[in-house]
């Protein structure tokens, strides 16, 4: 059983764009890989790097596509799909890389119709703290997860398409609900990543930050790590997926409240068993 | 100007106690080096490992040290400090290694009475992510910081000595007030490691925690890491500095709290103005 594209577009070749198109080429199951994007800089890039093949003058020339991946902000979705709409013929194969789904599926049903059966949402898992054609790697979704969430609409060949697609990249495919999809991620990934722009926001605002920052190790290092983000990229997630994730914020500080009840009473116990449930789970999970 | 122990008493030879000890053999200002601990296996290992170059049986061995470091649990301080009492010279100048200062001042006032002004407030700040003399290195402290909180009652000799000690290992020292330190160390340390703890807790008593762990990635890797801290270590810290800690957990909370408004008006601008201040803060400080 073979897996063929014959000429993939990707709109947006920076990291993930690009490594999906450098993955692809080394397993050798696509003839051409088209370049779309805001960017002629960023994808003449890309042609230089051996990426892509070809520089899409506009949407128009996507027509011909097998297969046709999104893999520029999210919050652009709308936009770039109904620019692509009017050409796309009934093979075609859509599919997407953003971080949040259900947003992402409603924006595709508008911006499609009637071909919105052909857009398979997909989300790879993979680190985004390089950006650009430049840092793409072959091997980036290798043993990664990718979730895919089609919806009762979506085709059966275009999810097989894009399942193929990203396994011939090395990643693993999961299938789940937008919904589901969005409530794990607002906890294991949008949660994180606001709780730690709040701490820096909180800190770098006092009058004694200079001191903070100076005093600041490993582990302060390590848990603001991701405080670094793209703004702009956070902005738009937050508000994709502000209802699975305020429900995690509340949580959240639900628990917050519960560690400084403790430490108002002095109760050593329910400290310890906070944190020693959490230090066994953390570390079970490490060895996993 | 040369600086001389002639015998050193480290208490707890851990990670923080060994590397003390190797790094003050290295630079060749010490004449012997002397463990005491409530683990004998542990003693051992320092031995063979050449950390130390005796065993004291008990406290009593102490009496004829120059120097006597505590580095072992912050809540054994008292203990271990009335322990000493009877038998320390008036010349001996004793120090800690302890993340908490004011608690261990008021420790050490309870145990050494008029020996009081020999006692030199100290804190490292070099990761424990290991444990034990096997986890010591001679470059530990090398371009760390080291934080001294003497007391208007702290002897200038004795503090004159912890200081030549530490810069021996290679650090640098700075010195400051015990609650001035307390209130540092609350926001940059102890409040992201209840933060870390709370996270990990919250999502592993969810129904979805299985979900969750398996599709948490890198962002989350970072955040979480320092929650597999040591449990009985965290609850002494977070106990004995809990009133600091608890005016950071309340600042936290306010600022998840803002994030949370924000994101329930759908107010971009807020979100962004956020999340751009914490960025630009967290890569100048990167970059430092």
């Amino acid at each position: 059983m073979s897996f063929h594209i014959n000429r993939l577009v990707i709109a947006g070749v920076g990291l993930i764009g690009g490594s999906l198109a450098a993955a692809l080429k080394q397993a050798r199951v696509v003839d051409e890989i088209i370049g779309l994007g805001r960017s002629r800089e960023s994808l003449e890039q890309a042609m230089s790097l051996g990426l892509i093949d070809r520089i899409a003058d506009s949407p128009k020339q996507a027509a011909q596509a097998d297969v046709v991946v999104l893999a520029m902000p999210v919050a652009q979705t709308e936009a770039v799909l109904a620019a692509l709409a009017p050409n796309i013929h009934d093979k075609t194969t859509i599919t997407d890389a953003g971080s949040t789904k259900s947003d992402v599926i409603a924006a595709a049903r508008r911006a499609l119709g009637k071909n919105f059966s052909r857009f398979v949402p997909g989300h790879p898992i993979a680190g985004a703290e390089k950006n650009g054609p430049q840092a793409a790697r072959a091997d980036l979704f290798r043993g990664r997860n990718v979730v895919l969430c089609p919806d009762a609409d979506t085709d059966a060949t275009a999810l097989s398409t894009v399942d193929s697609m990203w396994k011939s990249s090395g990643a693993q495919v999961s299938v789940m609900p937008a919904a589901r999809h969005d409530r794990i991620f607002a906890a294991v990934s949008h949660l994180p990543h606001l709780a730690a722009f709040a701490l820096v926001d909180d800190l770098a605002n006092r009058e004694e930050a200079e001191d903070f920052f100076r005093y600041a190790a490993s582990g302060f290092r390590d848990f603001t790590r991701i405080a670094g983000s793209s703004p702009e990229m956070w902005r738009d997630i937050a508000l994709a997926n502000s209802e699975a994730i305020l429900a995690e914020l509340s949580a959240y500080m639900n628990k917050l409240g519960e560690i400084a009840a403790a430490l108002d009473k002095g109760d050593a116990n329910a400290l310890e068993q906070i944190f020693t449930r959490a230090s066994k789970a953390r570390r079970d999970w490490e060895t996993k």
